[in-house]
């Protein structure tokens, strides 16, 4: 099989928003009126973003929904994307495989292919997402991360730090009865990108990132364009690890022997999250929960953003938590 | 060097038409009223589509203007781009270099990095590009693939077959004197994309492509797109190799022993080119000359579009020609 057989078989669909779609030199896309396009490109490598052994369905939709996360973030409308995709070979199972699950959450969220390219090298998925915000007075409504404002409470939605806990389970540094393992599993192989409670929280969040390197790493970002410190609640975050009740005793289905500081690891700093860390004035709280509700997404309020510089950690007893979290980088 | 101080170091620079630019979550790009978004994506692998010898400028330059040659062909106008990069480890000297060829491109065309993603991993390069096309009563006014029609007359830009040239003298299968082969890498190296020549072409060509699989193997993209056939002239096109008239003794200049089905290979097959092919209706000969001056790029009319379906080959002598070509298959 070919490039053009291989794109041909398991990539074209006829075109829907797209005015032109896979095939022509470019595809066109045309914005709804009053809107502004919102782009992202995340590019996920064997090894580094995924282990060879994972199911080539959950990588098909960890790949787009990596991406959907950062239109979440930016509260964008999800329309189209295109693939860049180096492959060693072509092993038509993975790409069947490999297509089902990219489609399937792409339909979910009407997120059109419309172009991209293949050739042969190691395993390389690029994707570049697009949506679409809606403009006010040529402004677009969109969650920036530099919105913070001293006194804004901290959320945080779904659950944090399962996904590096699977990974410590490859790593061979944790062990898990099997089903805690297969629920922490499903998490980094399959996040699910909230886009829902994104579109939810536009002019109701003043800032807002998807966690990708981890809370504390992402939250310096909002914490730095944004000109703010914050206090935040370690153990309140900590409870947010989905296995932690489950391992710890507190639901008495499991006895793990993982330390309380490993666990805050995880939560602070585990990395491949993908959920949205967002900020929001105390007078919204309503509207935070009305959001949370109408996106069928769970979010916990962590923290406080400070007028001081600076992020500090508090535990349940409000006592200083010191910060040895460092946030994932690529290149560490 | 970590993962952010790369970003700020190397790529990061004012937003200038982009609402928010590389640093946030998405960018967001607003196409001008009436204009629809042209958009393309091109993954260059080291070993595959350059050579790990390339100075890091010319690739700087090459991976975004194989992606602003694909606008060309689409008669977009350039805008912003995002750029994912894997690189197997921090190099300084590199990225500078890299980046200077990237933004002196970039620059010259007006196009803007607004976003992107790095990370560690086999060197490979992914850019997706964004250009603008008018639209008129709610069409675009781009070149499409399927817009040929018999009766039209088919051009090329520039040269042909010189960067397949270079490569086989780095595959050790034919050897140059050195100025032929210093002409002969750079436009390997550092193709020029044919941004004017697409922009000049808008409401002249009937269809297009950029050729970068072999003038053989994307015209018959065109056929295909417009179900149409063609007639190609095979020794017009092969006169369009520069280094050919400088190594047959035309210009007295070189003496080089390179069989003539070779040349044709070379003009026909060799990949890489990164010009335009294009039909247009006789009528528009007068159109055409004057885009090509209006853009100074060179164009040679060499065939012309049937009814009948297939490619015919002939020579100058107008005998059939046997079409032995084979395009440029990245999983060949």
């Amino acid at each position: 099989m070919g490039e053009f057989e291989l794109i041909e078989r398991y990539f074209k669909r006829a075109p829907q928003r797209a005015v032109l779609g896979v095939g022509d030199d470019c595809a066109l896309l045309q914005p709804s009126p009053g809107h502004q396009l919102a782009i992202s490109s995340d590019m996920l490598l064997e090894g580094r973003h995924f282990l060879s052994s994972v199911d080539p369905l959950r990588l098909g939709h960890k790949a787009l929904a990596v991406n959907l996360s950062d239109l979440a973030a930016c509260a964008a409308k999800p329309l189209a994307f295109t693939l860049a995709l180096a492959l060693p070979w072509i092993d038509p199972p993975w790409l069947e495989a490999f297509s089902r699950g990219l489609f399937a959450l792409a339909d979910e969220h009407g997120c059109e292919l419309i172009g991209g390219d293949t050739t042969r090298g190691p395993l390389n998925i690029c994707i570049t997402v697009f949506g679409e915000v809606p403009t006010l007075a040529g402004r677009a409504q969109a969650l920036p991360r530099s919105g913070a404002r001293a006194g804004d409470d901290l959320y945080v939605s779904g659950t944090l730090g399962d996904a590096r806990l699977a990974l410590e389970v490859f790593r061979g540094t944790v062990s898990l009865p099997a089903p805690v393992f297969e629920l922490a599993r499903r998490r980094m192989e399959q996040p699910t990108p909230r886009v829902a409670l994104g579109l939810a929280l536009r002019g109701v969040a003043s800032a807002a990132i998807d966690i990708s390197d981890g809370l504390l790493g992402d939250l310096g970002h909002i914490l730095r364009a944004s000109r703010v410190g914050a206090t935040l609640d370690v153990d309140i975050a900590t409870d947010l690890v989905a296995s932690y009740a489950l391992c710890t005793g507190r639901t008495a289905e499991f006895d793990v022997d993982i330390e309380v500081g490993r666990w805050r690891q995880f939560a602070l700093a585990g990395g491949d999250d993908y959920e949205l860390l967002f900020t929001a004035a105390p007078t919204q709280r309503e509207a935070v929960a009305a959001a949370s509700h109408a996106a069928h997404t769970p979010v916990t309020r962590i923290g406080q953003i400070n007028a001081e510089a600076g992020l500090r950690l508090l535990d349940a007893r409000g006592q200083p938590v010191r910060n040895d979290y460092t946030g994932f980088d690529h290149f560490a």
